[in-house]
């Protein structure tokens, strides 16, 4: 690898030390990409000179756009006028999916490699980088089930270091299947999308903490050793074991971690869990299993099923005049495109036909995190109100 | 993309929400890699049906290794046993270089992508995952130069949200060239090294920073708006502007941003600046040139010409008695097979001629981040001690 490896190293390295001694070295083109044009066009180009076809997957297009070759070897295309959000998109060389390698700005997830890239609104939407007060996001290690290290990422408001009196409540977050920990941070935005809306007096300052969802691939990662657990062998068991996994971990591990670190407000009105995808349903499962610890419920894009509802939490249904005492709010979302549209619908009437009161919200769009960033941004102001 | 980008999700999902109650639905092969067996062997994996050929590209071969296909698509190879460490890695695909899809662990850098593979030692190594207290890392913001707005990776130790009257002593650590302000952490484990050497005893509880490289990168992505600064036009004002950029905001913003949030003991005495690559030339320059700031001075794989020591500091090889007394510690370090160990041995003389007192060491490897986390868990425990 070493040398191809290093080539833009070299030269860049070079250049840094050398200042105006020496003459500027030889050196392959340099790549732009993404390139956000004035009018919402978006340049893409990758460097390939011995590729066959390069063709640009991006999730604001349908389907694969070609792209040309130009004499040195770059590949391009420009497309759009593209609406205004952050998307993911990778390039397809010879059948082959890549990330951008001249784009640091990447999807973190477990199966799959993106790369992201940001179309600015006219004025800023609501997940831009805007001139106001910033809180932090700090990446800490927690003790975990069986023994393993947990790993969490978890948002802190402006002004957490200015005030070390204020006590704050906690909003846990958690991501999709395959996503990690750092996904709602990096995709989705969570610590912009707070700064502004704290700074238009639109939500209250909160801590948000984003741990990982996958209780499985931690397991097997530190404790099986140099023989991995097989993730190819899933039974229904299984599955349970794993949803039961993270409830317990989020319990009695985040939770008592967390608010011995941080300054939080302690009990169930001051704790709101939410989440998208698997996390939607970790969501779901955790709440209506944990009432006595939260008030606060918000599940972006997922549902359980009336059977599941019916099998595993009776009471949510069956006496909905204490779930509605309990829950100050129950959200739940899905985009008209969603694959999972159809059960979260289901999942919609299930509740209006048992009279739990619910708040729900049906986009554009489908199983996207463009949609999280929406819910996340119309979920916020909403928690933990009077 | 959304197709083929989501087939993952969809399967993961399917069984997160179903439970016991959907039967398991059809799916590709899982595929897991890397995978480090007992004998320190590693087994690569990548899918990839239609391909003509898949290489391995890892830092610890020299040259790429031949993958071979299964009926099921997956190319593979068992490379090893690896001396234990963290090695880059990729694959070339039909000479395409990519990430591996089925690892999350990844080199954060502009120009190139590449994965992370971990090889445990017998007897844990120094950055490794222990058993021991924790610090934990914090993503800031900060208003930098020309009104753009910076990024901090910052490393608080073990017990420093439990004993609120502590101050700490600082570690500025600036990446190299393409890498960004999160290599030091992602790559180069600063934070677990640092862990491991204060729950031995070894190093003293300290604050490390590590700021974002590459100012006239960040200045165009947030001022030149839709028409980033042509980065393949370079000529050598540019390069001093850039190092000269690099001080002024480390000097004017950053040091004064961290003191007033972080709790630091002020003084040169508790400052310390280093870096790896084009950061180490960033270091000796905004060291040399504001000796009333910094004590500690740590180069890791990089040098000033002794043209470019005569030209613009000439107090530092002119007066070294005074020199000697101000700088605790000047520490130069490279590899005997980087390709800077030249310029690095010639810095080293300058120093030696000029009678500059500092420490060095030359050690086996080349310009590689298995090196740098070698240089930063030797001089750690260097710092600040009386």
């Amino acid at each position: 690898m070493s040398k191809s490896f290093f080539r833009f190293q070299w030269v860049w390295l070079l250049l840094a030390l050398s200042g105006p001694i020496l003459a500027q070295p030889p050196r392959g083109p340099l790549v732009v990409s993404p390139q956000v044009n004035p009018d919402k066009t978006v340049t893409f180009r990758y460097l390939a000179p011995s590729a066959g076809e390069v063709k640009l997957s991006a999730q604001f297009e349908k389907a694969p756009v070609a792209m040309t070759r130009d004499a040195q070897g770059i590949w391009s295309v420009t497309v759009g006028p593209v609406k205004p959000d952050i998307y993911p998109y990778s390039f397809q060389v010879d059948g082959v999916t890549v990330m951008d390698p001249a784009n640091v700005a990447f999807f973190p997830n477990e199966r799959f490699k993106a790369s992201l890239v940001d179309v600015p609104g006219d004025t800023p939407l609501i997940h831009a980088m805007r001139d106001v007060p910033h809180g932090a996001v700090h990446y800490e290690y927690y003790p975990s089930i069986e023994g393993t290290t947990g790993s969490l990422v978890v948002y802190t408001p402006p002004g957490y270091d200015q005030f070390p009196s204020r006590k704050y409540p906690v909003f846990y977050l958690i991501s999709g299947t395959t996503d990690t920990e750092e996904t709602f941070f990096k995709v989705g935005k969570t610590n912009l999308i707070l700064d502004n809306l704290i700074a238009e007096g639109r939500a209250r300052h909160m801590i948000i903490v984003m741990p990982y969802g996958n209780m499985a691939a931690r397991v097997a990662e530190q404790k099986g050793g140099s023989k991995p657990a097989d993730p190819t062998v899933r039974d229904g068991a299984d599955a349970v074991k794993r949803a039961k996994d993270f409830e317990t971990d989020l319990v009695t591990n985040v939770i008592p971690y967390i608010e011995k670190s941080y300054r939080t407000v302690p009990g169930r009105e001051n704790r709101a869990i939410g989440g998208f995808s698997r996390g939607g349903g970790q969501t779901l499962r955790t709440a209506f299993g944990n009432l006595d610890k939260f008030a606060w419920v918000c599940s972006y894009s997922s549902y359980l099923s009336p059977q599941e509802m019916d099998r595993s939490f009776p009471q949510i249904g069956g006496n909905p005049d204490q779930t509605n005492r309990q829950l100050k709010l129950l959200w739940v979302s899905v985009g008209s495109d969603d694959f999972l549209y159809k059960g979260t619908v289901e999942f919609m009437d299930y509740l209006k036909d048992k009279k739990v009161q619910f708040k729900s919200r049906i986009t554009d769009g489908g199983h996207t995190w463009m949609n999280v960033k929406k819910y996340v941004a119309e979920t916020a102001p909403l928690l933990f109100q009077p």
